[in-house]
């Protein structure tokens, strides 16, 4: 086994795209097609949802597998349904890393001291219970609510991505509050504690197990976060939907076009609802849709960002 | 149905207490006599555990469903087991409301927009898949990632409770930074928004849905902010094993002895591991143990705090 951070930038360098697919499935917007294939006889409406939730997201997988480095459920749609969804999100994780993904488990979990390792211990690795890659993080408790998650991702090969400056507009209410000490916004003070975090745990490939969520949708602040953490791995959301292009994404990138995985959910999980995939395939075709849009994604990263020096790499 | 807040307060001065009873199950410290009574045959290491985990847990509220007004599952410990101690989540927080309980899920969780809305529909009102009357909410990401949950537990009359000061020693990294705007802490800005959230949700009691957790461990911030949060459930972790005591979480509540709940977890589910009632009833009689520790607590917060007046309202 080698450290995430490796892992990480050995499967962008493979793929040649630092595309992240964000695995969020919604009951309302699955394929028709998709829902009325699966039977629902005995099975509660959140049994028969997160069975369609498996098939969506296994069909997701099958797609684009050879095509990015990883993919990211997001805990929140599998943990609306209940026991049921939960079951399937292992099942969904499990899948992926088949498939040759890694997985970053987006559920932004935080607690204190035996608390915080006791998630770390049920999520993070390949031999825990959920089997995650990586999980994101929310820092508001402080250092040491932290620590329990390095010190597990360290024992297990696995990473963490710590919430920094976030691509909501509601980001700034307390992100942006300036700090009287050093006339610096909060999110910079947590930024300073990831990057230390990441320069200690740094592998071969320069970052560290310890990652930042730097949203899309503030560019000119990820630049200035990629100067101030040159050792942190970024998982950008905000790409798409949310409104960040990939010219605003290029500065999360480092010379080398390493350092950062861009993710997009219903840009390209949703391709089948929208233009021009919605008119090209028709839903009935959704995974077609769905290759369509992930190709797209990479081909505009590799046009406008310096992530495309990985493409010729 | 009635509003969450008033709920919680006619169930503290039903019981006559504000005492909250944390389940926080962890394998090698459950009661061996109940473990060893629990087969493992055909079992996978977390179905064996999280089996325990239902039978303790089960034991627990059987003993305090008579004495006190709520329980707090620590999502970390049953999601530490992966999908099998998710699904015994459920059963206990079903459970402990057919006994009688009120149940706070401290689950920390935190998203933005409609990720946000998921978790609040999973988990907030009773017709919930999980089913749980409030859940710990955690605010790094700002004004709109609370809203959700706000919104969610006003239709299915359930609480939030948000992270503001907290009982870890690291706290202070991020939410005792002060903000140049206003020479206040981080944490206070949290609280005042809280406030406003409460104020809009108020119920009959005076208090809103909207909660704050503050720590037991830093009594003059409390004090601090029970002044400036005067329609705000308080929930009160860190009495006990985190060195807080009665005279600590007095400042908390209000002069009726209302407006908080106090948490404690290891001194009540662990007292057969503790002094004075290992001596006293010995591993075996675990449920005995953990009722005198329930019923001394209770005695402690009577003669010391204002909850007093509870007991003789």
């Amino acid at each position: 086994m080698i450290p995430f951070s490796d892992s990480l930038a050995n499967a962008i360098r493979q793929q040649k795209t630092p595309v992240l697919v964000g695995l969020d499935p919604r009951f309302d917007q699955l394929p028709q097609s998709l829902v009325s294939s699966i039977g629902n006889a005995g099975m509660s409406r959140e049994e028969h949802a997160a069975t369609a939730y498996r098939e969506y997201c296994f069909g997701i997988i099958d797609v684009v597998a050879p095509l990015v480095p990883a993919v990211k459920p997001q805990a929140a749609f599998f943990e609306e349904l209940g026991p049921a969804g939960m079951l399937v999100l292992a099942q969904v994780i499990r899948y992926a890393q088949e498939k040759g993904l890694l997985v970053i488990l987006d559920g932004k979990r935080n607690d204190i001291g035996s608390t915080a390792t006791a998630y770390a211990n049920g999520i993070l690795g390949r031999k825990s219970p959920w089997g995650a890659d990586a999980l994101t993080v929310s820092p508001y408790l402080g250092d040491d609510s932290i620590t329990p998650f390095v010190e597990v991702a360290r024992r297990e090969n696995a990473g963490i991505f710590v919430l920094v400056k976030t691509s909501n507009s509601g980001g700034k209410t307390f992100q942006d509050l300036v700090v009287t000490a050093d006339g610096q916004p909060l999110y910079r003070h947590v930024a300073s504690h990831v990057e230390s975090l990441a320069t200690q745990t740094v592998g071969e490939c320069g970052y560290g197990a310890v990652g930042a969520v730097v949203g899309a949708t503030y560019p000119a602040q990820l630049a200035e976060l990629r100067a101030q953490m040159p050792h942190t791995w970024f998982l950008v959301p905000g790409y798409g939907a949310q409104g960040g292009t990939a010219r605003d994404v290029a500065s999360a990138f480092d010379v080398r076009g390493m350092g950062a995985i861009v993710n997009n959910s219903r840009g390209i999980i949703q391709a089948y609802r929208n233009k021009p995939y919605a008119e090209r395939f028709g839903e009935s075709r959704w995974q077609e849709a769905i290759e369509a849009a992930t190709c797209d994604m990479i081909d505009q990263l590799r046009s406008d960002t310096p992530a495309g020096c990985i493409a010729g790499a």
